[in-house]
């Protein structure tokens, strides 16, 4: 029995949610799948904001995010007889790739729900790891319903792409490595991260890495940062209570969760210093960053953290800050009209 | 003393050139210095070529290209008079950048030669890392002739950007790592590489590396891989001595050089297994692989030796095959143009 040593309240003493003990399990299960992504620096980024950053490249994971990771704690996770019956998730982003990904690599069938109008690309993608797809018209249907529907005649496992203490568990290791590099980067595993900075989606990457490092580094300041036109979280932040946005504008495809997790928004609420929110020109600053000067290519929901330490939203002056660029999914086109 | 046991006839013993040790010894003027670049792999890449391909990832390199390690090697073993006086190096591009970089960590004025017609976005990057700019006028001056001019009037160091020995030794580091890495990727030390593809301009990159990883790996075949609008060194290799071209034309700025290096093509004539070229197309399809698939920007150079992988000019089925994607300098507008 491992006697708790934590000075929260009683209430968080009940409900425990996830633990830094979950997200290194999860590490020990995505050792040699996921790949253990590199820590990129850039002297010129220093010098712009008078702090040292720690860019976490997760474009460089399998699938092209941190998704990956979440998918893959999930999925190995599955008794025979769910494995049999196979898995359904609803995406057409990196959820949906990452879940596709991680279950051929399984052998486990997996069918994703799409939208009708999804980007080609990313469908493409999505069957090329071998998955079945499973269009839908937003106009008409609800996507969580239709899979649903395939679950129930089919007896397949749903894998919510965040509200899901596995999931979380998965996206915690960016947290976990992070903080290792932080230390291996030095000057001197003492010294550590003063914050780290996660974008907010639906709220898993943020919940699962201010677990892991809030744990391992008491006194670190984890970040939430939002596309102000998904600024979901911000809101509920401050409300102290999830709130819904009636319709959400930006790029940052993978951002676009018009209302926080249940299960995540609890953690965060608790774990997150603040939430702070970037514009659409910030993010599209920070991809041309990453290209010009880091030789990365960031999607628009991966270059948001950053896009908040360039703009200044986050000073990080005389700070050691750690930065996830959490996927590199976006396609040139895409990519060309934002940043040319 | 050390009793060599290679099994070339008695011209190479009498001019050893460049060896193994020489590029050991630069790995360990870089280290904390020069990144140690990740190597990157791809299922997708691996499934359409039917081999396993290492990339190993200079894009990441400190100044975006592997010319830093060169330049690095080289200057930090001036002399301290060298030091105080300062290096002058002739070059736009990678070169330019690396030596500034090199030369600003170290603490040595540097002078780059550049042409006034020089793209913008490359030149302001050169300043950027402290360097003195000279602009000369490519139509009526030689770019040597306007360094060695500088270097008489003011004692400069000319760092030459390939027929250097310590230069091609910085760069064979790249080699170094690559067989390292190969080893830890498994499936076993043992194992090796088959073969590892590397772009030719000057020569000085495929001389480092084919001096690195045949010492550690007899038998592997390094294959050097040129834009056929630059074919210099593949007409020389067939032709078993250095011909000059009268004009070059590619994309690929980085492999523009004319003629081969008088040190370096003594080098690759000798450890090359062959030299290939690949079309202009081929080189924009392997950019674009890059950023979609790797997540990774690679300039037109950096992407030929891929080019020639994805093209199937050098087969790679049934083989363990490393290439080195050399850089990443390349702006935004010129690369929507090309992979749009």
């Amino acid at each position: 029995v491992i006697v708790s040593t934590r000075q929260d309240g009683p209430d968080a003493q009940a409900s425990p949610a996830l633990t830094v003990d979950q997200v290194r399990a999860a590490a020990g299960r995505l050792r040699g799948v996921a790949h253990r992504t590199p820590v990129l620096t850039s002297r010129t980024l220093d010098r712009m904001c008078g702090g040292t950053v720690l860019l976490k490249a997760e474009p460089l994971q399998r699938s092209g995010s941190f998704k990956f990771r979440g998918a893959c704690n999930r999925l190995s996770q599955l008794s025979a007889a769910e494995r049999e019956h196979g898995v359904v998730a609803y995406s057409s982003g990196n959820h949906g790739g990452a879940v596709a990904l991680a279950a051929a690599l399984l052998g486990v069938g997996a069918d994703i729900v799409v939208p009708a109008n999804g980007p080609a690309a990313k469908l493409a993608a999505i069957e090329g790891y071998g998955a079945r797809l499973h269009r839908y018209d937003p106009a008409r249907q609800q996507r969580e319903e239709v899979a649903a529907g395939l679950a129930a005649q089919r007896s397949l496992t749903v894998i919510r792409p965040f509200d899901d203490y596995q999931i979380m568990a998965g996206q915690g290791t960016v947290g976990l490595e992070l903080a290792e590099q932080a230390g291996e980067l030095g000057p001197g595993p003492d010294r550590g991260l003063d914050l780290v900075l996660v974008p907010v989606g639906g709220g898993g990457l943020a919940a699962g890495v201010s677990t892991a490092v809030t744990a391992l580094q008491p006194g670190v300041q984890v970040i939430g940062v939002e596309p102000a036109g998904a600024d979901d979280t911000a809101q509920s932040f401050r409300a102290g209570r999830r709130v819904a946005l009636e319709r959400v504008e930006t790029s940052a495809d993978g951002l676009r969760a018009s209302q926080p997790g249940e299960l995540t928004f609890a953690i965060n609420a608790r774990l997150l210093a603040d939430v702070v929110t970037v514009t659409e020109e910030q993010i599209a600053a920070a991809m041309l960053f990453c290209f010009a000067r880091l030789k990365l290519v960031v999607e628009p929901s991966g270059a948001v953290p950053l896009a908040a330490v360039l703009s200044g939203v986050v000073p990080v002056a005389g700070r050691r800050a750690g930065v996830v660029l959490s996927g590199g999914n976006v396609d040139p086109e895409t990519f060309a009209a934002m940043v040319g």
